[in-house]
């Protein structure tokens, strides 16, 4: 079984920028990946907030931070990651048929958006649908959106949104939010905001152009309308991939760390959108890959230390 | 009295990044920076850890952080921030004989590495002198270097070096360490640190290839020998550019924040170098920017609400 200083899972603007300082440390070091590099940005059509890089499409953003880390020499490994154990200090990485060993893990698996399941959903994604206000809110100036969903994110996002947009169709199953009081009353107190209770997005339509309609249903009635908006911003929940591994998660399933990106397990570590955070954003990931990859090595470094103290006290 | 909803003090790499996520949010934001864009890196000779940039120098990753914020319009006052009071809610910041106003502030005002204040550290800073080893280490693979200083971070980057470099020289002025006993006991450990106790660094000798030796005398005889280096890391204290704000801070000086970056100040947060934080580092100062303005973003967007309510109320 090959055994690492560290493996990274997941190939994502955290688990690269990770990979930079655990390689420049010396360590060795793996990047395990399930598909492709990059994570969530290789899917996103614009990204204008990643200090140093204006204006730019996701994938012309990851190849620059896959130039970066190929420079540098970081291997990187194409599997899915079943199961994580520990043994003896050591943990064991199940992929399939084969095990990998490591010393210290961290997890950047990322966390994917819940879809509606809806037509015209996918299609659109990139191209008038978004299930990010801080990345594509700017986008949308002085024109109509819908939002779909009633909790936390759909209403605080509804305020962000509503400061920069015309107008704002907040599309809702239930006759009230799931939200913090304090965020429902900001959002009632918006004036561009116009509620839409008991009713849920049925079809997103569009053109060439991108988005130019939601099709959204009375759930008492069954009438159907058709808002003219040019974005469609999706919050009906995240969901992070950390089923694979055990340690201390969120009710969702977010990893927990402490500002040192230290899970319940030592040795083990979690970054980006994967772990209990207050933003998920490539700026962040990054900045958290940092820190873990500087933990990971002080856990190694440690180890390494204390093996070699009882070795010298054994003779 | 101009007053914004977000002052940002600082225009180092955390200041940048914040100043792209609020005007983005469209906050009427200000950078008001001291003396120029960039803080500490912009006097760094090489940068290889910031994902996206596989290696530049300090002032074109700089360039490349200015080009952003100014292509989003960001206003930039060159000024320096004596205090700052809070009076009826309101931030007032004291520039000299001016006064500007601000709904919310970040500091991200950086700290400086303390100075040996020996004839040839300035000279050679960025050639050879090096106050970072996680930046800079990694440039000295096969080569011995000289390492001054005798606290928890000396001490912790001497075992970091010692995989990294062939021989370091480790030159303390006493003749223990105040370093936790675990890293004092994993140096001793490390086979290629030899260590110079009751010794102090007096001259940093070099030509036009960059520092060639570090002479160092013995306090108790004043012997003077020069060590074949060709890096010297200087670890004797950081100070943090604080004395202008109250809040919560360390014994040192740093600021005191939880993980959305709020200070003990409500609507005042800290970013960067400045901060308590576990790694001080581009990328993590670039995504604590990006949490910050969205924490303020939330905060002003809560004032204004809570202005909304009252102004209802007495109607």
């Amino acid at each position: 079984m090959e055994t690492f200083d560290l493996v990274i899972i997941g190939g994502g603007p955290g688990g690269l920028s990770a990979a930079i300082y655990a390689i420049r440390a010396k360590m060795n070091v793996v990047i395990i990946e399930k598909t492709g590099l990059g994570g969530q940005i290789a899917v996103t059509d614009i990204i204008e907030n990643y200090l140093g890089f204006p204006s730019l499409s996701g994938a012309d953003l990851v190849g620059h931070f896959e130039t970066h880390v190929k420079s540098l020499g970081v291997p990187v490994k194409y599997a899915l990651v079943e199961k994580i154990t520990k043994e003896d200090g050591l943990f064991i990485l199940s992929l399939g048929n084969e095990k990998v060993g490591a010393k210290s893990v961290i997890v950047g698996s990322g966390a994917e958006p819940s879809k509606l399941k809806i037509p015209g959903e996918l299609e659109f994604t990139g191209r008038g649908v978004s299930t990010c206000a801080t990345c594509d809110g700017p986008f949308y100036r002085g024109r109509d959106i819908a939002i779909v969903g009633g909790g936390d994110t759909a209403v605080k996002e509804a305020i962000y949104l509503s400061r920069l947009v015309k107008k704002i169709y907040l599309v809702h199953r239930r006759d009230s939010f799931r939200a913090e009081k304090i965020l429902q009353e900001r959002v009632l107190a918006r004036p561009n905001v116009e509620f839409l209770w008991f009713h849920k997005a049925v079809e997103v339509k569009g053109d060439q152009s991108g988005v130019t309609a939601l099709e959204v249903q009375d759930v008492r009635t069954e009438a159907v309308r058709a808002l003219e908006v040019h974005g469609v911003f999706i919050f009906v929940g995240i969901v992070p991939n950390t089923a694979f591994v055990d340690c201390d998660k969120d009710a969702a399933g977010f990893i927990k760390t402490n500002e040192k990106m230290e899970t319940s397990v030592p040795g083990l570590y979690a970054i980006g959108d994967c772990r209990v955070t207050p933003l998920r954003q490539v700026a962040v990931s990054v900045g958290e890959g940092a820190i873990a990859a500087v933990s990971a090595g002080d856990y190694v470094s440690e180890l390494e230390g204390t093996a070699y103290a009882g070795k010298a006290k054994s003779k």
